[in-house]
């Protein structure tokens, strides 16, 4: 039997359009940076990925800027401050942004997942900020353990008003794609994007950014030398990853608009239902609040996470506990933590995550592997 | 009549085994950090990457860490001693070192595009470094723009000698597979490497770093967050890049090992001939020492570099003036005006980089048109 793979947050399969368009670009000849025929050709190629993924974002092509991905993106947007802790921010952010994390400013996570702005309590945090530009302030569009969306224009509306000068950052790496969003509606000043987590290649990413951060990459860019990206983000360019990325971002849109993610949702709800109806122990993380159309983060007190993980890859199922960065560590999801629960309940979750390939079958597989996988844990801890 | 493609320094055409390799990484799904059979699949595709980097460039694969390329890789090496003017260095350095070359301490160059160490002046500059494993110097081992290769064994040993603590840094971007080199008979540091300079993808590099530069890059790395490459780089990897770069990496090794170069110096010798023969007022720069067998860096004074490079595009040959980085912008060559030529005569050069592929028969047309414009410029500024 083949295996199945519903671990899409941690990285979607490549799209046979980004697939293509890298295989194209393989045969373009020349540095992006040369005036020559070969040059010109292989800029053209960068510059059409641009606009598609400027297009799928709703923002400008020279609001997109390329990086290697999503984690350089922050680091980037981090680095002018010249501080590893700059960036107030909850701790469910991932741990791109939590690395950077200010350990005095934090924003406050409730039992649902969604960033509270307690009156009192976040009107201390904004008000310890500088209110300067350095001030970097970020909020996650969807969480890719929990698949929990926040209510981002709210949020930012009020950090707006009370700390007017600060750099808002959104990560959108995993809601881009899958849920309709667009820069230019956001309110934010930067926001980050992976090629991978939308079916293009793994180390390919983009910064979107209004002036303010543009300008801020251009006095301090974290990858400095030849001036290309306008000066934000040097070094020869990804060609064929972004050739990828631009593609992959296009077809992406294209699915969305087609609603593709509404038929996912009824997978999901599919999985859902099978295990509350035979796991009663078993928590299901995130479901009064939005989420995600794709992703299902269940938690089985006692029943570790990473047991969990190891004997559905043994059944053929690929699914991951926490992160991917973090799931070769053993240890407690920092994300349900901060959502309230307790370490073992924390240390027990693990998170389904389903593709536009996904289909009901593969569902119900699943659902019936670990079901029957839990009734086994059942009896054993009995 | 098809087109001629001369210029390898700027960016190799993608070798048919790292073509391969790339689609054949395409079809491996997951996150190299995830756990499940498809996560260990991917990170067996980077580890592969990794083993034929470190036994093309002689270290071992823990040596190597993967980057977006030699950009990245100077800006890590620079970044943990938080200041954008913090390396050592001669004023022949690329762009992605120059960038960061410190104003007060720089080595001199010769007129022969060799980093001399006068024993005052540079008594004094190795005076001024704290002596402190945050002062970098940076040796190039080939220029891009001339070809010309440094005594990297020479100057490294004096540089150990009078700045033992200093971290010595070598750009090895142009010599790595086009000249026999092993890191761990190097004495530096840290080399970078760039992929797509032998014929790997664009945006793809690595840091081989010692000791001590891994242990700098794991406290203060440039890019942070999920802890990848040893916690010395983060950021899901470049899989399709990195397995591109490996394969590339181990069929330059094979090509340089058969002599190739060999071959390819001869046709150099034949387009030197043919232009000392025809043009007379032209300047063959570096021919007195060592360089890469695939470089012809010549000026022709008042004859601008870039009108050189339009005219020959249009006649169908692909050539530089500079490098790439910076070929969009008129200038004189900053390579060149270090080895004390005038701003005219900088300005005038041009540089042709054969590579493995390239004929007798290409080199003879180009010899052709370049003399017959040549011609054509003499006459009008006659």
């Amino acid at each position: 039997m083949s295996r199945v793979y519903l671990d899409h947050n941690a990285t979607m399969p490549l799209r046979s359009e980004a697939r293509d368009a890298m295989i194209a670009a393989m045969d373009v000849v020349g540095n992006p940076s040369s005036v020559h025929a070969e040059g010109r050709a292989t800029k053209g190629v960068i510059e059409r990925a641009r606009r598609q993924v400027a297009e799928a974002s709703g923002c400008n092509p020279d609001q997109v800027i390329f990086t290697s991905g999503a984690t350089e993106s922050v680091s980037a947007i981090a680095y002018s401050t010249f501080s590893q802790f700059s960036i107030s921010c909850a701790s469910i952010e991932h741990d791109a942004v939590n690395v950077h994390r200010s350990h005095d400013l934090r924003l406050n996570v409730g039992a649902n997942g969604r960033i509270e702005l307690d009156p009192y309590f976040d009107v201390e945090i904004l008000g310890a900020l500088s209110g300067g530009r350095d001030d970097v302030i970020a909020i996650q569009a969807a969480n890719s353990e929990t698949g929990v969306c926040q209510d981002l224009s709210g949020l930012v509306g009020y950090i707006r008003e009370r700390a007017p000068k600060a750099t808002v950052l959104c990560d959108a790496v995993q809601a881009f794609g899958k849920v309709p969003m667009a820069f230019s509606w956001m309110n934010v000043d930067a926001a980050v994007l992976s090629a991978h987590k939308l079916g293009g290649p793994k180390g390919v990413g983009a910064i979107l950014a209004q002036q303010n951060v543009q300008e801020r990459l251009e006095s301090d860019p974290l990858v400095t030398g030849g001036g290309q990206e306008m000066g934000r983000r040097s070094g020869t360019e990804n060609v064929i990853g972004i050739a990828g990325f631009g593609a992959a971002a296009e077809a992406a849109q294209r699915e969305l608009d087609a609603g593709v993610w509404d038929r996912v949702k009824k997978l999901r709800k599919i999985l859902e239902s099978a295990i509350e109806a035979e796991a009663s122990q078993t928590i299901l993380v995130g479901q009064d609040v939005d989420r995600l159309p794709n992703t299902l983060c269940f938690a089985t007190p006692g029943w570790k996470g990473e047991t969990q993980v190891m004997a559905m890859d043994l059944a053929g199922f690929a699914i991951s506990a926490g992160s991917a960065c973090s799931s070769g560590k053993v240890r407690a999801s920092r994300v349900l933590t901060a959502m309230g629960h307790d370490e073992v309940t924390a240390a027990s979750a693990v998170r389904v995550s389903l593709g536009p390939q996904t289909t009901e079958e593969e569902v119900l597989r699943f659902a019936e592997a670990w079901c029957r996988a839990e009734k086994k844990f059942r009896a054993k801890a009995a």
